[in-house]
């Protein structure tokens, strides 16, 4: 029988309206003794049941939610979580058949720390919870079964997982992998390293970005910040950009876009630095760019950062508002959990204010709809983004 | 010679970071004796030179900024920034020719209180402020040069003249119009009054949303609340769905919208009720919608009734997501300015909460791109939305 897990009065609110996350201090009495990763069941102050979740003692999010209903983490609630998701992406993308996408996104799939992407015939495979982490033998065979992929591999580097007391490592749980797949991303041939490349391999989650951006790019010139393989230089010169510059501190980031470049033909000017100091010095060169493109690393993980990180977001907007050319497009991104929506919309708005650039404002960029989110919870929301123009 | 206004200290913060509007409480005092409609010379507090503006009296908002030049509202202005208007749209359309745009849009075009759109070959012009009526005769003269229409209206009834001071009167400035013209709104024959119609004629802020809920609708049983003239019932028909339902409260609009039914040859199932009233009644019904759009108009003119207002979204969407069956699409929007875009995901996500209806963020809704918005005017940006989905 499953342990039984009481929340305190009043605190739980958040919980009993929908939001699967139960903190440490949210917790009145455990009754049994739950191992780490084990289901749990979740009953509110008065001992009305609330839902099934996965416990871990070591993370400050001691239960995961994965059901309103009373029922196990077992193989077959697995595998039809894994079906719904997996048919969800296929009415998405219709009868295109993306390269790659994101089949499985944990919470907003309704299973809670598990990242399934799809590389081709490869699938990478992320459990980021210790819940998810103990039947992840009995995932991969559902994936296997299902979806027939050429090789599955763990990617289960991700820092997080220490949070949840889980070691980090990679293994190829079934088939093969021999190396870097070759693929088209928006008509650019692009190597993508399962086992080395960011996340999973790519930012799938930037991928409707890429298109958005390049089909603005013709005959601008383009710069490309914070730009890792500099996916948006190289969709944004194959769709006819006059020039691009690609910015990134990582050696290793630049010469994988360099590769991407020499295979397709495009001329690309790598520039290895930082960001903030090389903006800086473009002011002083009095530099122009006609699209810039800002996709920054999370400057926060924790709320307590996020002061210290709004004033980084703001210098790095004023330094490239001084590079913009009249009529000229900013693309510029967010991904720190911390800085919500309205936050960055008062940023750029100062920004713009600060700086004397009058700014349209042409939409709101987000993650790839393959990484849906969920309105009663926002953390699912993640990344976000303004689609800006120089007024004059 | 221009009179000469000065700002209080500290109080104009936002004018001095390019915000165009000056609010009767920050002018500190007043050189010369400036009529309503009037240019003034702008100085803040030290006498520095800040930007010349609008006179009235009458508004709360005195002083309306047009240009931080010294330069006059005279024909050369106002040409210029009609063209650059202009070549604005031209540029954003390519070579789609849209039967119907906005080709100017007050501040976000610098020419506060200026409306210009164009209805095939007819264009209709508001003057909202005392400034803009002053010039009206002169706006009129360049839109008839530059653009040689088949007839300029001015349709100078919108409430809002009222608190600027003033009248309220719709005449044929150019040329001239025989009633309502016919054109194809996304394959609908849609007949548009440009005399009696809302606005001007069409909701033209709302074209690419018609466009981007048609294409979700195939085979949708669609519900289209605070319908006017049903044109999301109609578009959704045309692209495939199953069925549609719409829902106002006006005959007028309603029978309009029956006209355009019937020519397109497509069936409507319209009602005249209120909406909430309505919404309660298909509750008890247990009626289900797989496709619903809530447009309401603005419920709140003041930020006194911002309170109330937000109730009564609140309990629109609690009625609208009890009639959404699983899967389905819900396209919700707010015109008020005092509803800001946080309050708006907020209250979304507390009527998720609610209901316990999971909702899937699909993406953000907002004006159409011709009816351009500036970061730094939030005033301009005025028409936000949700697309969602239930989860579940």
């Amino acid at each position: 029988m499953a342990a039984r897990i009481y929340l305190t009065p009043g605190r739980s609110h958040r919980v009993l309206r929908g939001h699967p996350w139960v903190f440490r201090g949210e917790i009145a009495r455990i009754e049994g003794n739950p191992a780490d990763g084990q289901c749990v069941e979740l009953y509110d102050a008065r001992e009305r049941f609330v839902g099934m979740g996965m416990y871990n003692s070591r993370s400050q999010i001691t239960v995961r939610l994965y059901s309103r209903q009373l029922e196990l983490l077992d193989e077959r609630f697995l595998s039809e979580a894994t079906s719904r998701a997996i048919a969800y992406r296929r009415a998405l993308h219709g009868p295109e058949d993306p390269p790659a996408e994101r089949l499985v996104f944990s919470e907003a799939d309704g299973l809670p720390g598990l990242i399934v992407d799809r590389y081709q015939r490869h699938l990478v495979v992320q459990t980021l919870t210790a819940g998810m982490a103990r039947v992840e033998e009995v995932v991969v065979s559902i994936l296997q079964e299902q979806l027939n992929p050429e090789g599955i591999l763990l990617r289960n580097d991700a820092p997080v997982r220490h949070w949840e007391g889980l070691e980090r490592a990679k293994r190829l749980a079934r088939g093969s992998y021999q190396g870097p797949l070759q693929m088209s991303l928006l008509g650019v041939p692009t190597a993508v390293d399962l086992w080395e490349g960011q996340k999973t391999g790519l930012y799938l989650d930037q991928i409707e970005n890429y298109r958005l951006v390049a089909s603005l790019a013709p005959g601008r010139r383009v710069l490309d910040c914070f730009c890792y393989q500099g996916c948006f230089a190289l969709v944004c010169l194959r769709q006819g950009a006059r020039e691009a510059v690609a910015v990134d501190q990582s050696v290793e980031s630049l010469a994988r876009g360099q590769q991407s470049a020499q295979k397709a033909g495009l001329s690309v000017q790598w520039v290895q630095a930082n960001a903030f100091d090389w903006l800086r010095e473009s002011e002083r060169r009095k530099d122009r760019f006609d699209l810039i493109v800002m996709d920054p690393p999370s400057f926060t993980k924790t709320k307590e950062q996020r002061e210290s990180a709004l004033r980084g977001y703001h210098e790095l907007h004023i330094r490239a508002l001084r590079l913009l050319s009249s009529g000229g497009i900013l693309a510029t991104f967010c991904c720190s959990h911390n800085i919500r929506l309205a936050d960055w919309q008062e940023l750029i708005g100062n920004a713009s204010s600060d700086t004397g650039v009058p700014l349209r404002f042409l939409g709101f960029l987000r993650q790839a709809k393959d990484h849906p989110s969920l309105v009663h919870v926002p953390e699912t929301e993640y990344l976000k983004g303004f689609l800006l123009e120089r007024a004059s």
